[in-house]
C-alpha cells in the first residue's frame, strides 16, 4: 500500500485545511497516512526567524489570513483566529507524538478545530486536557507521557528528520521515495506521486 | 466580460508556468485577461531583500527549484536555470509595457520561454531584440519607446499599483473587486472568482 508522510505543526495555518481533509483524500485514493507532527521553530531559526514568516512579513501575512479565509469557506470550515498567532505548539507536538497511532489523527484535528475553527488558546496543558477527554483519553496519562524524556527526544529526532529531508515549511506530504510537497495545495499532487510509485 | 489582471516578473520562476498556461484557461473561461507585467524589486525592497528569497533562503529555493520542475514536466516545458539567478528584469518589463496590448503575451511568453526553457540571459538590449524580432516586432523603435521616460513612468506606477494592491509576491491573478490570488496554482481559482462576480 503507497504510504505518505504528513507533516504538520500545530502552529502553521495551513496545516489546519490540510488536517482536516488529508485523511478522506488518502482514504479514497487508498494511500495509507502517517501522521508526523514536528515544529517549525528550529527550522525557522535557521533562517534567522524568530516569529512566524507571517508576522516578519506583513504583506505575505496579509495575504495569508485572507487565502486562508477562502480555503476555508470553499471547505466549509470555520476560521478564527487565535491570539496570540503563532500559537506556542510545543505541548501540544509532544502530546501528539505520546499518542498510539490511532488515536494522533483524532487528536491533531481536535486541536486544529480548537485552534483555527474557535480561535482558542492550544499552549497550555489544561486546554489540551480538555481536549484530550473529548477524543475519549487518559488526558493526566498522556500528559505525563508527553513530557517523559524518551517522548521530547522523540520530537527533537522527528524535527532533525523534517530538516535532513528539507522541509521548507508546513504542512508537507512526503512519499517513501523521499520526494517532499509542500503546502496544502499540493495534497493531491503528493497523493498522485504515491501512487505512481 | 469578466477580465483578470494577471500581474507577472520576468525573473519570477512560479510566473513562467502562469504565463505559458493563463491565456489557454482564461479564453475557455470565457475570461479577459490583461498582462501587467511589474517589478519585485521594490516590494522586497521594503521586505528587506535585495535578492529573490530563493537565494536568501536556501532551504525553500532547493524546494521551489524541485517544485518547479515537477510542474513543469507535468506542463511538458522545458526547464532551464538562467545564471545568474535571479535574471535583471527591468529592460523586459519595460519593453513588454511598451508593446500594444495585444504582442504583450506573445513576447512575454518568448521572454519566459528564453530564459527559463533555455536558460538564456534576458537582462540586455541584444537579447530582448533577438526576441522582439522573432514575434514580428520593429525591435529598435519598440526598445526606444521602452527607455523613454513615459514609458518608465508607466512601469513606477504599475510597481506602485502592485504595492497598494497588496500583492506578495509573483505571479498574482487580481480580479474586478481587487481579490488577490498569488502563484500559478491559484490561477483556477482565481477565475472562478472572476466567473461569479
Amino acid at each position: 500500500m503507497p504510504v505518505i508522510d504528513f507533516w504538520y505543526e500545530f502552529a502553521s495555518t495551513y496545516s489546519y485545511p490540510a488536517a482536516m481533509r488529508i485523511e478522506a483524500l488518502a482514504a479514497a485514493q487508498g494511500v495509507e497516512l502517517r501522521w508526523r507532527p514536528f515544529l517549525l521553530g528550529p527550522l525557522f531559526a535557521e533562517q534567522g526567524w524568530r516569529d512566524s514568516p507571517f508576522n516578519v512579513y506583513p504583506v505575505k501575512g496579509r495575504y495569508m489570513w485572507r487565502d486562508l479565509q477562502r480555503l476555508c469557506d470553499a471547505l466549509k470550515l470555520p476560521l478564527a483566529r487565535p491570539d496570540p498567532f503563532p500559537q506556542n505548539s510545543l505541548l501540544a507536538a509532544r502530546v501528539a507524538l505520546a499518542l498510539p497511532d490511532a488515536k494522533r489523527a483524532a487528536f491533531s484535528r481536535a486541536v486544529y478545530a480548537a485552534e483555527f475553527g474557535q480561535g482558542r488558546t492550544i499552549s497550555d496543558p489544561a486546554s489540551l486536557a480538555e481536549l484530550l477527554r473529548a477524543i475519549g483519553e487518559d488526558a493526566e496519562a498522556t500528559l505525563a507521557r508527553a513530557q517523559a524524556p524518551d517522548n521530547k527526544a522523540a520530537l527533537k529526532a522527528a524535527c532533525e528528520q523534517a530538516q535532513a529531508l528539507g522541509l521548507p515549511g508546513a504542512p508537507c506530504f512526503v512519499t517513501s521515495d523521499k520526494e517532499v510537497f509542500w503546502g496544502n495545495d499540493r495534497a493531491e499532487q503528493a497523493l498522485d506521486w504515491a501512487l505512481r510509485l
